[in-house]
Formats: structure tokens, sequence, C-alpha cells
């Protein structure tokens, strides 16, 4: 069992990185391109899980280490 | 138009930090966690375009910018 939590900014929280990728997208001739916001992946092997189980276990994970609750929001997806 | 592009290490190249959230996650009694692998997602906004045209734009950004070619790769999802 596979699962994956994607860990992004708080929507009220300045996203510099975002900022900086917006900006070289619009020099390269994106100027379509805008609000982008950078987040991480966590990709993680679970061994033979139920995915009920999994994804209880990722948001643990997602709580207790992946994300700070003061800034970042995630979610999770079980494959 | 929203569309989301992930860049991942390619699998033959070391993931040093996804070991180490391996590590922490097996201190943390995660022990059933294993072959963490971290990547990066981009979230754009697009404007109002036709989701063939806007997934093309995504892999053109991901390829001029936003994945090393050497050592990631990367996947784009439109919403």
């Amino acid at each position: 069992m596979k699962g994956r939590v994607t860990v992004r900014l708080k929507p009220d929280v300045l996203d510099v990185e975002g900022k900086a990728v917006s900006g070289a997208l619009a020099r390269l001739g994106f100027d379509d391109a805008h609000g982008v916001r950078v987040g991480k992946v966590f990709e993680v092997e679970l061994g033979d899980v139920d995915p009920a189980v999994a994804r209880e276990r990722l948001e643990a994970m997602a709580r207790k280490l992946l994300a700070n609750p003061v800034m970042e929001t995630f979610s999770v997806e079980v494959e």
C-alpha cells in the first residue's frame, strides 16, 4: 500500500518561493501563469495494510512530523 | 483553470531528505513507513483556458523551469 501526504502553506501565509517561481515563469513568457503556490509531497510505502488504516497512519504522520500546523495544511491520498 | 505539477527525484537518485524523514518516522513509532520519497508540488492558476491547453502549458513550464531533467521527473494534473 502506497500513500501520499501533500503539505501546503495555508492560503494566508506568504509563499515566497511561489512568488519567485511566478516571476521566473513570467520572464520565460508564461504570463498566463499566476498565483503559484509551492508545496511538498511525501510518498510513503506502508506495507500490506487496509486503505482506511493506511489513511489514518498517514494523517498521524502528517500531524506529528510532516506538517507544521501553524503555517501549513495537509491532504492525504492512498493508492 | 488550476493545474498542478509534481516534481520527484528519479528512482535511482538518492533521496537524502526522504531517508531523514523515514528515520524520524521510525523513531516516532511509525516503523511500518519506509521508502519515503520527498517531492515538490507547484500549484498554478492558469486563467480561462482549455484543459488540453492548460496541460501543454504546464508540461512546458516543467520542462523549462520547474524540473531538472537530469535528476527529476514530473507529472501534470489539471483540475
